[in-house]
């Protein structure tokens, strides 16, 4: 209990804590998210995503430092795409972000990829309701890659970025389909470099051809040089342009209605898989179906068919 | 009943159909999938894949050449990351492999990475499935990327192998880790190019820091010039030698155990939930919850536990 009053109060050790917990999948991380959800719901979260060495990090520390002067306190979520075998995401911690290090208004929290209890989007989701709840302004989640992993994960966000940069070529076709339907802004970085306002119109010109309806938001695509923080105010001031049109639209709505669903359903998938799996295993069943595959005596359709046809829901006997 | 028996007479209209019917969710599948089942288990499956760019189709191509010119009957599985929006999985059917078009022994199906039903391994999985049960020897997954779902779905290959380009620089280290660990064969692709050597020599290095313990297969690192047929019968060997590994060293056994098991977890998963969110919606509990997580009265950890307590497997009373 105390440690959820300790997180709201706005302390970082104990949100840390409160992390690690989630990470070892202590059932007691669990009542204390229970505590915190009400208080969630008042940050901003922003989607940062591109392909590896789009400048994704120095384009989020920019970011960071434009919200920190306007006076908003700022929690990072990253993404590590390395191992936890390899201790990537304790390294990224580390070598991340050195000139916010000492601010209490950021904290970052690097996630692994792998290996996550519950999967990478579940982590992620309670890291942002931690950040949120300990009184975050923005919460900003960014990940490598775009396939779909990422594309679930940046949908938590109000706003989504993609990043790129010039010079991709023939290989942004291969990922530009997935992409073009997730992003409210488009940021191509490193715009210092050849390419970069080819790489743009091309944006623009895929941008046009998915022709949104009237009443759809319209993404622009923004030229950024991070590593030395020119664009970066114009690309804030079309955050709040988004943030303003989802609030003043109504769209707000039917988005959180729909991540709310999303997120209800990605929980009760993995828990209900991890309590009958778990059942299974306890009772040998598992055990024998696995060993009856291998002979091809069992097929798994129907050792499937026949666990759902035991299950039944004792509170909704109206559904049976 | 008539449709499995036609495809384990090796009919390809009959298999391609009964693709389209796992496609479209149709449950007269379920029921044809659990009659090929037993006659399953024969082919090799060689899972291949890399990032975008890398010449993977390419390759796939002069592989299934030198699989042909050995007699044997070859189906491929391309994994399509554009999205079924845009049409872009069957666009892929009809510009890929125009050289085998024509050959009996050779049978192509692409599946888009998003839409599918019961999430895309388990798409694949099916497949595979009917692949192997009409008669192919050789049963090629090719998927573009090395995210979560790739390294999920070329689990389920007997050989992997992870095609990488010279010169994508640093950007090679942001994905190296998941990399090393799934792979059976290295293949440096268009090795005609610059730094071909050094993109080689560095895969090695990490190769070596990974050391593997004893009795473990080592990966090797093969160049290739695939748009030239480069390299590709000496790649072609190395498969041959992979798979005489895992038979003679028995570690096959471990191998199909471990993915028995997971084919059973994830289409469980999938099923259980589809079974218990479709009575959510049909009993109203969903739109409940869903508004209720909206006005912050109802947390999802919360909702999802009274889910899970209703739960009873009636078949398994000792597991209570």
């Amino acid at each position: 209990m105390a440690l959820a009053e300790r997180i709201m109060a706005g302390e970082i050790r104990a949100a840390a804590r409160l992390m690690r917990d989630v990470d070892d999948g202590f059932s007691s991380a669990l009542e204390e998210l229970k505590i915190l959800y009400p208080y969630t719901g008042n940050a901003w979260i922003i989607g940062i995503t591109g392909p590896p060495g789009a400048g994704k990090s120095t384009l989020t520390d920019q970011i960071t430092a434009a919200f920190r002067a306007q006076g908003k306190r700022v929690g990072i979520v990253a993404i590590d795409p390395t191992s936890p075998f390899t201790g990537g995401a304790i390294l990224g911690d580390r070598i991340r972000m050195n000139r916010h290090a000492d601010d209490e208004g950021v904290f970052i929290r690097s996630l692994a990829t792998r290996g996550a209890l519950g999967g990478i989007s579940r982590s992620t989701g309670d890291v942002v309701n931690i950040m949120d709840a300990m009184g975050m302004d923005i919460v900003i989640i960014e990940t490598v890659g775009v396939g779909q992993d990422e594309i679930d994960i940046v949908r938590m966000a109000h706003t989504t970025v993609v990043v790129m940069v010039p010079g991709l070529g023939d290989d942004i076709q291969a990922i530009k389909a997935g992409i073009l339907e997730i992003a409210d802004v488009f940021v191509v970085n490193k715009a210092d470099r050849d390419g970069a306002d080819r790489t743009a119109r091309e944006l623009s010109m895929m941008l046009d051809m998915g022709k949104r309806k009237d009443g759809e938001w319209l993404p622009k695509v923004m030229k950024t040089e991070a590593a030395r923080g020119v664009g970066i105010d114009d690309l804030v001031a079309e955050f709040d342009l988004h943030k303003t049109w989802l609030l003043d639209t109504g769209v707000i709505n039917r988005f959180l209605a729909e991540k709310n669903s999303t997120v209800f359903a990605d929980m009760l998938k993995e828990r209900l898989f991890a309590e009958v799996h778990g059942r299974l295993v306890q009772s040998g069943e598992l055990g024998t179906i696995v060993e009856g595959m291998g002979t091809r005596a069992v097929d798994p359709y129907s050792a499937v068919e026949k666990v759902l046809s035991g299950i039944s829901l004792v509170e909704q006997p109206q559904s049976r």
